[in-house]
């Protein structure tokens, strides 16, 4: 049984200890939502245990379909182990279909399908409000060489294959999406952070009710609800 | 002789005019100046009249280093003729020092070399103020395909490389410029638009003073004694 020792870092949805295993991290969701760089902040009871619980099956249904990631296993309902990674401070973005900030930027209504799935780089840089930046950017400002920025394309192209899959089964459209990822001892790339809600624009295939984090940035009414709904739907073809 | 017609276009700093002769275009440079896509706005005496004849100097400058553009001749010191082309709705920013934009977005101080010349797309929409895009976004909003894409960015670089050619035999050092191409009748891509003060982040290379619009956009004084500067010192080595 692995040990939890010493808080290594604690970010806004997360707190990351460190464990007896080396490169072993032992990861606990918090209650804690942020939107707007975290300008907008709240407690949101039972939030942590959704997103661990949903991440991990996640996690578990990408090992399946051959995706290299950085979890390990659920520990308990908020808890979980993952490998640790040197984290490429990059939020990667894939888009199936315009929303968010893509709409409001480029002036293409929200829920207009794209022609092919984009992917978008934006530099995670509290301080700079994470800004989205280009390839050229990606390279003088030395966070990946070329080969890797082909490789993050792909794989998150690859990603979002398998998770549209995944979503599909269970009922739900996969609008967009951020990964993040991170580097092995000797430079491999792995998927790293988490899959979630809160991470994923997630739409109702049906409906096109939003299951996602916009009920929260646009206070649209209460997360827990609507997260234990994408649980639930996950559970049953888990 | 060719003759003015109709007006075509008015845009912030020119007017285009239809001429008799197919596809050739009459340009009168205004003396207006704006900053902050239209936000700040003035009537500055004698700018329409070094624009132009800094643009036709460079123009013709960079005729003789293979850069195919659609600059024909100047008539007088406001006007010129272009040949008409189709516009790409894209300002194409490349950069070989930190400033301006690039510097506030991702925390590099102005001033710093980059370690090579980088490229930025953006969006030509005043009603989304210019947004900057990476080529995934050129791609999905249909503005130009892959081939272009490439051949804008190895085009934006060999116009660099002429552009550093002719400022350093002028004493100025070129920090930033923004291009805009467009479409032949058969789809060949060719520079348009001006190379000015109002489009290149020009530094004096001895003292880095500023040598162009920064004078106006961040109100450090008169911009007329400033461009004249640029035109005396590019009509010298034309």
């Amino acid at each position: 049984m692995v040990e939890k020792k010493g808080l290594l870092y604690e970010g806004k949805a997360k707190k990351l200890y460190q464990t007896d295993e080396k490169d072993v991290l032992w990861v606990e969701y918090l209650n804690q939502a942020t939107a707007l760089n975290g300008a907008k902040k709240d407690q949101i009871q039972g939030k942590g245990e959704l997103n661990n619980q949903i991440t991990s099956i996640i996690f578990e249904k990408l090992s399946e379909k051959g995706i290299k990631h950085h979890f390990i296993k659920q520990l308990s309902p908020t808890e979980q182990l993952i490998q640790q990674i040197n984290m490429i401070p990059l939020e990667v973005v894939l888009r199936n279909v315009a929303a968010g900030s893509f709409s409001k930027r480029l002036g293409v209504p929200e829920g207009t399908e794209l022609a092919f799935p984009i992917v978008e780089f934006y530099f995670k840089e509290d301080a700079l409000d994470d800004p989205f930046i280009n390839d050229d950017h990606v390279l003088v400002l030395d966070i990946a060489n070329k080969e890797e920025i082909e490789f993050l394309k792909a794989e998150a192209k690859k990603i979002n294959q398998a998770l549209i899959e995944i979503f599909t089964e269970a009922g739900i459209r996969l609008i967009d999406f951020k990964l993040e990822f991170g580097r092995l001892a000797d430079g491999t790339i792995i998927l790293g952070d988490e899959i979630s809600p809160d991470t994923c624009r997630l739409w109702d295939l049906l409906t096109n009710d939003h299951l996602d984090k916009d009920i929260y940035r646009r206070d649209l009414g209460d997360i827990v609800p609507v997260y234990q709904e994408v649980l639930d739907r996950l559970t049953k073809i888990a």
